[in-house]
């Protein structure tokens, strides 16, 4: 361990990722009185179900006929609320390497791009198709200015008062940033220009109206082209050229640019963690869905088995029989047989609620 | 096949038990476009759910918090709606022959208590337990009374109007059908006598208050014995003779006997179907949840496979993959890949809800 540096975080189980499996590995994690610090590159818990399609009807979760990723991830969140994960978001795990802890027993010394590190005993991918990250605008030099004057995401609602704004991007999220720096108040861009492909933009009927709102008063302006460069001086980003439609190029002066191209995901680092992959998938078993690396589980769509589907309901099958297989590897000389929420006092008490009534668990079968 | 019998029923998919995995069976099968034919022992679905823990809390069914066995069983009858799958409650499945069918193919020939009978191309063991079927009274030359003075379950609320009736049973079933005959109104028996083999009964406090007015009434009676013999004279049942707890012996008159010693889970006659057994439990792969026999899958709490866990949301996964494996079977020519609800047009259609909105479902990545 380097000098300085505070200690990693110890802990009996490390999820990474915080979509619904990730969410559900720790319940059933929970359920075997394992609790569970939870990792993920997104801002918020969900995943997929938040970013992709936190509006959209899902309807194949099971007895839920249904509902909106949004509302599965609620739910799911109040369902592991007994559990108090500790969840550290808008970082991805940027390294994990093996150890031999103090007690010869293995560990895995896990480190996130926020410096963030872990010792932990046992390891969840529920990584899904890999860290949602955003996708991002490659022309010769611009990571330089990454933080400073470029920004995937506004790091606040101010962050673009007064200055000269160059906004890339064609859906929701570039539309709502166009707006909301366009429009008067106290954080008002000095000028607005939003660039996208083409001057069509994906967002709500009612956003277009606002933008062609703003547009029609002078507010803001849309620019249709494609970005080719980045002109800078003395370390200072000092506009963003575009081929526009008709062969032309643009030059289009700004203190900042915002692009909002979406989301990406990357496996990342994953590949280089040791356990065995098969076409970028993790592979697995279907008993405890560990990994080639003892203590190392894949849940849901991350992973790959004979039969695998990538639908939610299996992952929280995996998430299941996985929290099962790390019961066993933390606390070996336990029993490990199925309990039930609905007569466990055990499970029960884990779960914070009332033990089951007694007359109603005693012979329900019998006279 | 014999002459005069209705012909049986042609069907793609027969799933044996309505529990909550047999329902959602139903669904996934439906996902597939394969229509499903369900039969069930018990008079309403649901299985155990309805059965052992109706008005119990479920809490490990994902994202559903907290959820009684009755509430899982109609949230997943809502959700199986539009494939409106035809139940045949009420009966249990006494043989399964293989045929080979006109095409070639194999038929499935099952044949229920009641006589239903079916030629399916695939069968969907999810009998759970077993089926739930009344635990008798076993007593020399009792059965053949049954249906006619001997009852497990009152075939109708006037059944016993104005009869001499025993009841043998020391839980709720037992309490309410003594409450219900002995009350005064249209229904009410000449007598009622309620056996139990102590005085002491289980069932809500309100329903105990109500046993002890009747009590207190004389409109009932309460004898602690275990019943040990019949009389009957002419084909008739006389009377039930009962050992008390004082080493004395009652003969209690009657003119019907209905017996409330819960419900039995019974494996059957699946032991002799050929498909393979460990311990009782059909052994599957878990690829596609098949048994030993092509066209047999085995599904939730009746199964067995390396890392089986008895939980409803296994059997869930299960499901699902089985469904896939029914499709490949029944349209080998078909791509079987994984279609999600949130954006593929045929399962809306299947689902018989709105297409997925074309502007959101299209490059949410994307700029």
């Amino acid at each position: 361990m380097s000098e300085g540096r505070a200690d990693p975080i110890v802990t009996d189980a490390l999820i990474i990722g915080a979509g619904p499996v990730g969410l559900f590995q720790v319940f059933e994690l929970g359920l075997q009185d394992i609790r569970a610090h939870v990792v993920d590159a997104l801002p918020h818990p969900g995943g997929q179900c938040t970013e992709l399609y936190a509006d959209k009807p899902i309807y194949d979760i099971p007895a839920l006929p249904v509902a909106t990723g949004r509302e599965l991830v609620e739910r799911l969140l109040q369902q592991i609320a007994p559990f108090a994960p500790q969840l550290h978001l808008g970082q991805e795990v940027a390294s994990l390497q093996k150890l031999a802890g103090d007690d010869g027993r293995t560990v895995f010394a896990v480190e996130t791009t926020k410096g963030l590190r872990f010792h932990a005993r046992t390891v969840f991918i529920a990584a899904g198709v890999g860290a949602f990250v955003p996708r991002r605008l490659k022309l010769d030099g611009i990571e330089a200015f990454e933080d400073s004057q470029l920004f995937y995401r506004a790091p606040s609602d101010e962050a673009f008062a007064g200055r000269h704004l160059v906004i890339v991007g064609g859906e929701d999220a570039a539309v709502d940033a166009a707006i909301r720096c366009a429009e008067p108040g106290l954080n008002k861009a000095a000028s607005v220009t939003l660039v996208h492909r083409r001057d069509t933009f994906a967002a709500p009927a009612a956003q277009l109206a606002r933008l062609q709102l703003l547009r029609d008063s002078g507010a803001l302006r849309v620019v249709a082209g494609q970005p080719t460069a980045i002109e800078h001086d003395g370390g200072v980003l000092k506009a963003l050229q575009v081929d526009t439609p008709d062969d032309g190029t643009q030059s289009l002066p700004l203190d900042a640019l915002l692009v909002c191209w979406g989301l990406s995901p990357k496996l990342g680092p994953i590949a280089k963690w040791g356990v065995a992959l098969e076409r970028r998938q993790v592979i697995v078993d279907t008993k405890k869905f560990e990994t080639s690396e003892p203590g190392i589980y894949a849940v849901g769509d991350v992973n790959t088995y004979t039969g695998k589907r990538k639908l939610i309901l299996c992952g929280f099958h995996e998430a299941t029989l996985a929290a099962f297989g790390a019961a066993a590897r933390l606390r070996p000389d336990d029993s490990h047989q199925t309990l039930y929420t609905t007569s466990s006092p055990k499970l029960r008490k884990l779960l914070g609620v009332a033990p089951p009534d007694d007359a109603a668990s005693s012979g329900t079968t019998g006279g």
